[in-house]
């Protein structure tokens, strides 16, 4: 079976680019993909993406958390287009002079977009998941690839999987998070997102392995 | 009377970092400050960052706009400490797992936390504007040392000037999005946050002259 696993690259400063490029070439024939965020391009630069890249063809995520207006997302993206297959953005930031602007340049790229309707802290209750129904109106209209929504509360994967089934979910806060994998499958999400359980494990590999295991699990009912 | 404009220092790919290192140098003596954003992080890094801290030593704000779990936030910011006075961060998130653990580490090391509650572009009505007093309340509860509100909207400053007195104001899309200079002044904001307006101009200086000129008469009421 195809892996469901993505592995979130957020290294603490410190960790030389050598130590990622060397897991992620280990880790390139049992996972989905990658997501790199803030803390990987702010320690490697845009060269440390393309390293990355030509260590292992996966799909690779260029998570930014963008939530800005157009301009600046656009001009933000630019200098990581032709490194990623997929962008991770806010829908709360909505359309007009936002996201449309954003979803716009990516299509005409043939870059995905992935949008994040809740998160995996217990913050997210604060506002995010109060508008779920208004973020996944924007999804709708919007119509990107993917949603992100939360493994740590699988009620929102559950509402999210119900409310858009043309979208990809994507669930992060597996590990130490605190959600088990397989916890998001089981509520209907397509991937899931693990960082630290897996970047910082003695063998990383052995972790994929198990986390595969326990998605085919949840796949059959389990 | 001490500048209350705020340059936001977005570059488009290709521009060298002497342009900006020269362009900050010169307006040094006629601002609040600066803010640099993504574009600027992925095109220059963390030491460009320090040759702009080393050519005006003005208030300089990181503007990721930061809108992530707090141990991606914290490791993110962790770069840039020591270059920058202020952080800006979404104020969306909510508390537990993400602003609160951002809020306490910039505490600890004197450096200022600043939340959007309201952004300059037309779809920030969409979500954000419609949540205007749980994003107060966060506010409230974290109380940043400063919050971000529209220009283009000056209701929003004002709604926000009055229910956060303790706050300073910082209020972006003067130029290019639509405000004029002294809009947001007028509206109660403490700063105005201007970009391509000074920054593609052909004389900066000059523009930033007229726009401390513009706040002097909305500040005398005029």
């Amino acid at each position: 079976m195809r892996s469901r696993a993505l592995v979130a690259i957020d290294p603490r400063p410190g960790v030389s680019l050598d130590r990622w490029v060397n897991l992620i070439s280990s880790l390139c024939d049992f996972v989905a993909g990658f997501k790199v965020g803030l803390p990987f391009m702010f320690s490697y630069g845009v060269s440390g993406l393309r390293a990355l890249r030509g260590s292992c063809d996966r799909f690779l995520i260029a998570d930014f958390k963008l939530a800005d207006i157009d301009h600046v997302m656009v001009l933000t993206v630019s200098h990581v287009i032709g490194y990623v297959d997929g962008v991770i953005a806010h829908a709360f930031i909505g359309f007009k002079g936002g996201l449309e602007g954003l979803k716009e340049y990516l299509d005409g790229l043939g870059v995905k977009l992935i949008l994040i309707i809740s998160m995996s802290h217990a913050g997210s209750v604060d506002v995010l998941d109060a508008n779920i129904d208004r973020l996944l109106w924007v999804a709708d209209r919007l119509r990107p690839w993917g949603l992100v929504a939360p493994a740590t509360r699988p009620d929102v994967i559950s509402y999210a999987r119900e409310r858009a089934p043309w979208a990809k979910i994507l669930a992060p806060g597996v590990g130490v998070q605190g959600a088990r994998p397989g916890d998001g499958i089981r509520a209907g999400a397509d991937y899931e997102i693990i960082g630290r359980l897996v970047t910082e494990a003695p063998d990383p590999l052995e972790v994929v392995k198990w986390v595969n295991e326990e998605h085919v699990r949840a796949l059959r009912g389990g």
